[in-house]
């Protein structure tokens, strides 16, 4: 298992992995061979980024049974998806901010986000199990009043893609089941989601293999699993966590 | 007025203005101060490219009062959109491809397509104005089959998104006021769109301005003003053609 970043230090973009408190520095493309350094640097001295810059980011619609039920939504016979505008991307412990042109209420969505580490295009599943290159947290923040205001068209794109509603990080992490884990949401301390990945509609390999029929994915794309029963609105002021055991704990302020 | 072009000659991408059937190629950055060269071409001895590079296209749905009325839909009170994937972009001459995962019908949308000039973000309509660079032809190809297939979302997106599905160009034509003209679809020499741009539901400056509300436009982006009546499918075989006088004539195979 390895947990790779992207981070700011001293004006410069560096990427490395994590090692306890610190980060062993590497060189190069995360996605292509990339060559360790001899250098150390301690995490509190760096402002991490986005763990990678994706092409794009392909956001699910009811891919858990729990929320469907809820929702009285039919089991969708293949997976639903949208695209999330790259503008929104935002890495951990940076704040999401409300829109100025918006009022109403902003939820989060806790997340296992897929990141692709090959390019992949027609692929059958066990070749796409392979181009996984590890998971990451996601918050997929929402204007939720503009989801469903017009009675004829669902704005799934656009309540989703304000400037920092993308929320991705703190890491990607490799060589991991997610299969087994649980997706934790914590606003203000308090729990708000806490969910099995096992109760999936459709398992990342599905959707990778899916999805690279209809679009090719590319090293460091995205796929935003969906989430499942719990969202809820954030007040200004707010801090939200969204917790992958093993996978990662990304925090951000809301504003 | 102005007619820019990108084009591939001998194993380079290049820059340049029409001037009837030769090119006069520009160095640089076209949205940033293009350098002119003393370099001549023919026309007949480029390969079009698209003639710019979108960091993302933008496109309208239910944006033509005829075709809001055909469908039985309310005037939209604001502008409806999604993302047309990136993957998609085909540019002049290039050959429209019937997905290998899907045998339904592939119909063809002509649009007219806004490309902006300027970095934006929040502006007003005044703002919004200037900072259209230009315009050129559309193809909003689409797997209609898809669209509609699940019975409690809209794929939009993913319909839309398949390689070639995207065409644009040939030129980005600048300085002209398309409200007086005509978007016009002719597959195998029969039209089958002409409609008028004066009966678009949100002008380019109001589309502009708006979604400069929810997500930054960048130089080149493009927004795709929607279709109006006429769409129909495609047979393998077929050619098709958007032309909007004074704008260009975009030409594509279909198989």
């Amino acid at each position: 298992m390895a947990q790779w970043l992207r981070f700011q230090h001293q004006g410069k973009t560096g990427l490395g992995q994590v090692l306890g408190d610190h980060i062993a520095v590497y060189q190069g493309d995360l996605f292509n061979n990339p060559q360790s350094t001899s250098e150390m640097l301690a995490l509190a001295d760096v402002t991490m980024d986005i763990p990678c810059v994706p092409s794009k980011m392909v956001a699910m619609v009811d891919n858990f049974h729990a929320l469907v039920t809820k929702l009285e939504h039919a089991v969708p016979a293949e997976p639903l998806y949208f695209l999330k505008g790259n503008n929104s991307f935002l890495a951990a412990n940076q704040v999401i901010r409300t829109p100025k042109s918006y009022s109403g209420k902003v939820v989060y969505e806790g997340e296992l986000g897929i990141v692709i580490g090959k390019h992949c295009h027609e692929i059958d599943e066990v070749t796409a199990a392979k181009a996984i290159f590890g998971y990451t947290c996601i918050n997929d923040v929402t204007a939720i009043e503009i989801l469903n205001r017009d009675p004829g068209y669902a704005q799934w794109t656009r309540s989703k893609s304000f400037n920092t509603f993308g929320v991705f990080g703190p890491y990607i992490t490799t060589d991991v089941d997610p299969s087994k884990l649980t997706i934790k949401t914590i606003l203000n301390d308090q729990e708000r989601q806490n969910y099995p990945i096992s109760d999936m509609i459709f398992s990342p390999a599905q959707l990778v293999s899916f999805i690279s029929q209809d679009m090719p994915l590319m090293p460091g794309d995205i796929i935003a699993c969906g989430t499942s029963v719990g969202v809820g609105s954030m007040k200004p002021g707010s801090t939200v966590s969204i917790i992958i055991e093993g996978v990662g704990r990304l925090d951000n302020r809301f504003e």
